[in-house]
């Protein structure tokens, strides 16, 4: 290696260029804190002729990303690409494979690869960083690995999709469905070509699967984390939600538990005045909990051109001053391999019911409830709209599985008027 | 250096014995994440045989901190001794000039000898970190020296001092007045044998000349920083802040501005909505703006045995694994030596007064402020609590100088009942 750290960059979208920008904007201020000069050698992406509105001129061109992960004159590679396979993955291996460090921001990527590819740069010597794969500028990462590495960390939350955040609170702020304000957010630009990763909860459940591999020394493990997406959050359960003192989020959890790791990424109620419950818009928050600092909160912005590219510059500032970590913050092979939890730990429920308006209706949700060992903490009865009345109930805490079976049990009781609805209430 | 990393630990108060406590629960943990076995060689406390509820038989004794840190078998040598002088000092001095690498928690230590400290350090190759210096168990010396090492960083705020901040709370909920709230919370303990260091904003003063340094690349400048405490914050104006929705916080804010560097540490009022106004009891937060990132807010616990060690920790473990980062995120004798502002940034004020009762009496304030060219936001008068009416004023944004003046011309009016007091409102 020599003096200057030589950078390649694949990708040359919204974040590429912001990489581009700052290094080239701040390039002595760098220099000074790395130690040594941080320099754009050669760069990569599918159309040349673009005009991105920076300067390029001074860099080699290649048109294949697997090229340039493989060129001699180059230290780190830095993937911008996205995506789970193709050029991502094959310039990602290209790069590992001739000895060079990488610097990614692909969440995907890492969520189905990662273990794969940080086994083999730890085999090589190399390393694999992804401040900017998790929660934009927040430096979330940094935080997990490094800053709390002397915590057994017991539980770790996120909202990590804007998107869903802005639609829920959009939704809580305008009083609109679901569907007015998807199509909103749609004709602004915030989905991604396919909106399910955004509002499936595909992209933060990614984003949750690779803390969760730090946080709990496992491998990272996608396929484990139970996802639900915000499709069916109504404008209703918003409106009641917020009457009883909670906000709904998008809200990933993972926690490790007596019976294997529990990855969550679905609709929560939190607490309207706790941190999560106050985050509006398209910001992001990450809740790190450990044995010994107890709760620390992280906000900030979880995309965009600069707070992304500036994830990207503290890892490549980090090598550039010899820092080398393990990828998820201990080697790879010693990465233990935790089952899926089978249930999610109990919790406290919101259930919202419409009740046929007839005597005794309640009752017998409550004695539904009752048999299933399911104690209720607060419930309220709204003023009937003919001819059924709505009706909403806390529970205390029960395990899912309790509570799936009362829901089974209540049409029977005939008073249902429609199918009731089940939130959990995270204890944040 | 041998395999294993060993360790001089002096101090043996809360946070030692938390030090002490992790290293021997998590030693596999903490061997896993760091590469290499973390032990204790030796201690160092002032009274041998208190029983702290430890197990100390294993280490070595020290009845000096200086031969601790002078001994062969250290390469880390941790000061949690505290003061600014005597053995703290005499101790990091002599582990330095060993060649041993030190870590610290004493803020006091570092605001006033850390830049000589640093450049002694770096001259002999060594590294000095400090996490548990600033707001306890938050990474905000990481986020700071390493997240955000890619930004310029336009400015830094926090609320470090839990004291103060369970002080102003307690007023706020309570209704109580300073003196009460004070000595209820000496009675808890809460406060230092000296308690000016905690309500004078010394303590947070010390901080923000740390994250100061950091942030600008400058040498830290504790004398630079205007101290106010928190002494003077009346209930009377907590309780009218809150009645035009902020929150009163003794708030640091550091800031580089064409007329040099600000640093203040003052009480502030924050819009109650937002994170700082939500800051509630002993918790700490700490704001950073970068030109790439934005806005990064942290949470998270300032004090205590837990949060303290684990930032310690942090500190030890990347140490462990290698990583090596000049003390002020770039090397000290590249900090720049920057002069202090002459004056703070102009704001918005709130303005707290009592007229006396008679006709024309708000005109004229309303005059003196428009002739020292301060224009009003906002403005309520009170119901007359007869001879005197209160009146509250949020101004546009003025220099302090501008408010000073008028201010000065206002007993000439004839109508002042009391002395006016004058808050910066900070824009957050």
């Amino acid at each position: 290696m020599t003096d200057r750290l030589r950078l390649a960059i694949a990708g040359l979208g919204t974040v590429g260029c912001g990489v581009v920008r700052i290094l080239q904007r701040h390039a002595e201020m760098l220099a000074q804190r790395a130690g040594r000069p941080i320099e754009i050698v050669a760069v990569s992406a599918r159309n040349r002729d673009k005009d991105r509105g920076i300067r390029l001129n001074a860099y080699d061109w290649e048109d294949d990303p697997v090229a340039l992960a493989r060129r001699e004159d180059v230290d780190l590679f830095i993937e911008l690409i996205g995506g789970t396979d193709g050029p991502a993955r094959a310039a990602t291996e290209a790069a590992i494979a001739a000895g060079k460090d990488v610097v990614t921001a692909n969440k995907a990527l890492l969520a189905l690869h990662g273990h794969e590819l940080a086994l083999a740069a730890e085999t090589r010597g190399r390393v694999i960083r992804f401040e900017a794969a998790v929660a934009g500028g927040i430096p979330v990462i940094k935080a997990l690995t490094e800053g709390l590495a002397g915590n057994e960390i017991t539980r770790v939350m996120g909202v990590m999709n804007g998107t869903c955040n802005y639609i829920l609170t959009r939704m809580q702020d305008s009083g609109r469905s679901y569907d007015d304000v998807f199509a909103e957010a749609r004709d602004l630009g915030y989905l991604e070509a396919d909106p399910t990763l955004d509002v499936g909860g595909i992209d933060a459940g990614h984003k949750l699967a690779l803390l969760a591999a730090i946080a709990f020394g496992t491998r990272v493990d996608f396929a484990g984390v139970r996802l639900e997406g915000i499709e069916r959050v109504s404008i209703e359960d918003i409106r009641q939600a917020a009457d009883m003192g909670f906000r709904i989020k998008l809200l990933g959890v993972a926690q490790m538990t007596g019976r294997g790791l529990e990855q969550r990424m679905s609709p929560c109620l939190v607490p309207a005045a706790s941190p999560l419950g106050q985050l509006e818009n398209a910001a992001n928050m990450v809740v790190l909990e450990g044995d010994s600092v107890g709760q620390i909160v992280l906000r900030g912005a979880g995309a965009g051109e600069g707070p992304t590219a500036s994830a990207v510059l503290s890892d490549v500032i980090d090598i550039a001053r010899g820092t080398r970590l393990s990828t998820f913050g201990q080697p790879a092979a010693s990465l233990r391999q935790a089952g899926p939890a089978a249930a999610a730990a109990p919790a406290p429920y919101y259930l919202r019911l419409k009740l046929h308006d007839r005597p005794g209706a309640l009752a017998r949700i409550a004695t539904v409830l009752g048999e299933a060992g399911i104690s209720i903490d607060r419930m309220r009865q709204y003023g009937h709209e003919a001819p059924a009345a709505p009706v909403l109930i806390v529970t205390h805490k029960t395990s899912r599985d309790a509570l799936d079976a009362a829901i089974e049990a209540m049409p029977a009781t005939g008073v249902l008027a429609e199918a009731p609805v089940a939130i959990r209430i995270e204890q944040v």
